[in-house]
């Protein structure tokens, strides 16, 4: 088991990471991305880098997808238009499908059902921690799976993650609890933003404001993270406003399927769109404090 | 300096550990509260029960007021509609008032004014942290205040405090801090009530959603303190739903009297407000989950 044929598929921030942590744990990795030479470059420290998604199927018992959403999700397992060209139509009998996107759990709870259909196992388990995190294997994992796909799996999340949370016994409880903790994020970083403008519009020193709060009952792991950036005036995207767009859509879109109101989610996602439109979309989703008017934010270095 | 007159007024949650920290240190300690009896308790370990707010303020050169409101505040130095029986008319020439009440940033500032027309000096001083520590003398306070009002009272603050930020050379800058410290604090229990609402109703275990997020970057200080309440069933009130009622109604006021739009804690105010009208006005905050419908909460050993 410990020598596992594993693909990855999307070698972006994240995906370039964990694929470095499952060939640092010995396993026979394989990989790909449609950015041409993404996976040839990852493939000169060893494992092998595939030329399209069938090559990736029909050599791994394990594919672990880190794709940037539920529609890229869909065309690495069905191909575009579902046109058949995608991973499902050639996975060996009995492997299993990883999914790790941030997707509406509904859609998770789906593909478990399809490509069980197929003879394939699927593990339901959204990631998170940042990019570092995840070169280095400690990132963490929200999953949910049956029991058999956990018994083929098992060590393979464990190579690339120092938690694997195990929360269900089939899909959809790993991305409920993605989602929800996408509701805590964008919400706390609205309201520090908010907490920060209301500091600047009455005249109190930003670094003052910041030194009390983390150090006050008021703190949030993302005040501490990303006011940071607003006093330093740094918005260089490490998570981009309109990733926040898409994920407290998610959570909105979630809760309306069952008429379950979300009074503080569905203002903080009103103002992550305002800064998005207002033309901060791409910029780091601290940005969001640009909607608010009447203030003078600090100015970074670049800037001076 | 290290043996001061020292009063305190309002013997409650905070303000009796208050005055045993100052006890502790050596200070010749006076106590007044409304309720009989409360404050000769106090003196029996030491110190002096003073039986009017005229005789606290006539003994002492450093006077702390430990009470709920603006409201109280005003009738702690002027007496019920300004009849002149408060401190304000007894306090020795040169004396301090130390304000540690959550107040509108405007009635500070104004309080200061006053009280140096009378030739008295003043502290800008409201606290954070909670009975516990406020016990142990671990406290934080946000304070401004002009240079001689700091160095008349810098060591019996450094008594009660195990953090004493020095925010601004006038009165504002504590009063402001510590609103925005609220902004952030209601709007995280707000936040937090909410997506522990979404989890039950998704049927995620809330246990396991617990685990997750307190280890994660959705977390934050609140998440992570009333969730737990949530959990245990247990609503006896730390800090009320109307605490909050009232702390993000003095937020919304100082941004409104600027025309400063806060979308996140409007949010919030309405949903503590909700909470409240409903019958959970002296629950424990994290009551404010019982506004969203639809979900079983977890019961409590109490109910059991």
């Amino acid at each position: 088991m410990m020598n596992t044929a594993v693909g990855l598929i999307g070698l972006g921030a994240m995906g370039s990471g964990m694929a470095g942590s499952l060939r640092r744990a010995g396993h026979n990795v394989h990989v790909f991305d449609i950015r041409p030479g993404v996976a040839a470059a990852f493939a000169e420290q060893g494992g092998h880098a595939c030329a399209t998604l069938a090559e990736l199927a029909a050599a791994c018992d394990v594919i672990v997808s880190v794709v940037v959403n539920a529609a890229q999700t869909e065309e690495v397992l069905f191909g575009p238009g579902r046109d058949g060209s995608g991973c499902a139509a050639h996975m060996k009998p009995g492997s299993t499908f990883v999914m790790c996107s941030t997707v509406d759990p509904q859609f998770s709870i789906g593909l478990e059902s399809e490509l069980q259909a197929l003879g394939l196992h699927y593990v339901d388990a959204p990631i998170s921690g940042g990019a570092a995190r995840a070169a280095s294997g400690e990132m963490t994992m929200m999953t949910a799976a049956k029991p058999e796909a956990y018994a083929r799996t098992g060590h393979v999340l464990d190579a690339m993650a120092a938690k694997v949370y195990r929360l269900g016994d089939r899909a959809g409880a790993g991305s409920k609890v993605k989602i929800i903790n996408q509701l805590l994020a964008g919400v706390h970083i609205a309201a520090a933003a908010e907490a920060m403008a209301l500091g600047l519009r009455e005249g109190v020193n930003p670094n003052d404001l910041y030194d009390v709060i983390t150090h006050s009952a008021g703190n949030s792991w993302m005040f501490e993270n990303r006011m940071a950036h607003v006093l330093a005036g740094d918005y260089t995207p490490l998570s981009a406003v309109d990733i926040f767009v898409k994920d407290l859509g998610l959570v909105l879109d979630t809760a309306r399927a069952s008429k379950f109101p979300l009074p503080l989610s569905s203002t903080a996602h009103q103002m992550f769109m305002q800064a998005s439109t207002a033309g901060h979309a791409r910029e780091d989703d601290s940005a969001v404090i640009k909607i608010f008017p009447g203030i003078t934010l600090p100015e970074g270095a670049k800037k001076a």
